[in-house]
């Protein structure tokens, strides 16, 4: 008979999210089984039933993805920057083992090529046991996968693809070199001429200098740099942000260049519309004034 | 030497919020101190200094504010309504007994009268001792104050204000009958010709049925009703909604009628500005789905 999982973040049926990054406070979600503990090769990782979340993968403590409101994150880290770019044939995914933006990249038919790059094949291979509908991605024809660090995959690659989207932990741990401007810069020269870059970009409640310090060199880098956000409960302050950069001058992130029918739109997505495209680039005053552009 | 303060909420340093809507998850905020524990004539009532979001209002369980992120609530809450009006020279509030709704209303200089009614003395009592920066507001000579039943005191008003906002805890408790029909339609006969409202309206990430219920009852005694929402950190979920009722058929709520220039914008709101006002009504699809208007 197996020995019963345990696991440091959970305890009394529930489990309690930490992190250095959001100080006194914690998520807490209610436990019905423990899936699966693990150390892998980079990072502690932990996936469990919940009670009204289904199954929910954590990763140093933090959760990456609940079944119950992934959709959130998945599509708005991934069609504000596709429905920007005339004709993504190529996409790039950094991290995302989970599969659930390979999904999403995959719902646009222009896309003829994509390619998935995470650090842990832990995360790929628990995620195709635990959440489904997200890996179950992989199995499209389309989709390639390697095993292996993102800013090392970039460095081999020049002027190739359209779009890169990187699907990160926070920069504590395995993702910290994916917050610097040296992975930007990488980003850039494996893009073709008008590629775009979309990443996770942190919350505007939690984490205003690292965003502005990332928009910064990010606007260094690319004629265009933008921070957008999704409203999600599983997150810390229950939203995420994104930066989004194009290497087109023209691009304007905040209208989306090409869209789908609404009938089409109700049918594919469930967050994502045009007009909530639209509305992921209005920023409150708090944030407006703390990542307002300089003055040129 | 008085006894130290306990609460059935507090064990190890961290305050765990529970309530029957929100299943399965709990926020947790970490606490320096419990400044007031108090059995008040309708509900249990909690301030306690935290961490990281400074002091915090809690009754029955639930947050009702926190120093760090009240702003948005508040702000959300009232401008939207405010700025859809032409004139709102007459405003009640029900319910905001910290004082933050009325610090948000009395900002408009149309404002001559604001009255606020709350049922419990204890809320205005400890937020003019503990959250100052609301109950600041308490001050103004166009402030008068009932302590009392909202619903009994709109049956002795009629025709009277331009806008009513009701900034209540949740429909389990003293709240509930302000999210029945019979209320909306006593508030609907104390306005004047063109008067909104604008209701605390749960989440849409939690409370879609409850939502899609009052909207519908709304829908029925107002000409307008339309659901919006803003982000805060310390609501369950990460966000909170409002119903937004007018008497006047022409109302657009969610293009401002009314505007004031982006540099007083930006010096008199913390959250608010007229593009995250139209941003506020832009529904994702699983919301816009469940609250669709019935075609007519």
């Amino acid at each position: 008979m197996a020995a019963k999982l345990t696991h440091p973040n959970i305890a009394d049926g529930w489990f309690r999210e930490t992190g250095s990054m959001w100080p006194g406070q914690s998520m807490g979600i209610e436990v019905n089984q423990i899936l699966h503990v693990e150390k892998s090769k980079f990072q502690d990782v932990l996936v469990f039933e919940s009670k009204t979340y289904g199954n929910v993968l954590v990763l140093d403590g933090a959760i990456q993805v609940t079944e119950r409101d992934e959709f959130s994150y998945q599509e708005m880290i991934t069609h504000p920057a596709l429905f920007s770019h005339p004709n993504p044939e190529r996409v790039l995914v950094i991290g995302g083992g989970d599969g659930g933006v390979l999904r999403e990249v995959i719902k646009h038919p222009q896309v003829k090529e994509a390619v998935l790059c995470d650090i842990d094949e832990a995360v790929i291979r628990l995620s195709k046991k635990y959440l489904p509908a997200m890996a179950a991605s992989y199995a499209d024809p389309k989709v390639t996968v390697h095993i292996g660090d993102g800013f090392e995959f970039l460095q081999n690659k020049r002027g190739y693809f359209d779009a890169i989207i990187t699907d990160s932990s926070d920069p504590v741990g395995p993702a910290a070199s994916l917050f610097q401007a040296r992975y930007y810069e990488l980003m850039r020269d494996a893009l073709r001429d008008g590629g775009v870059v979309s990443t996770q970009g942190e919350c505007q409640w939690l984490h205003l200098p690292l965003i502005a310090e990332v928009l910064a060199f990010a606007r260094g880098l690319f004629p265009v740099a933008e921070y957008a956000y999704t409203t999600i409960p599983t997150y810390p302050s229950g939203q995420i942000g994104f930066i989004l950069c194009s290497k087109n001058p023209e691009t304007d992130f905040k209208t989306p260049l090409r869209r789908v029918s609404p009938e089409q739109e109700l049918k594919l997505f469930r967050y994502y519309n045009a007009d909530i495209h639209r509305a992921a680039f209005v920023l409150p005053n708090f944030t407006r004034a703390a990542l307002a552009a300089p003055q040129k």
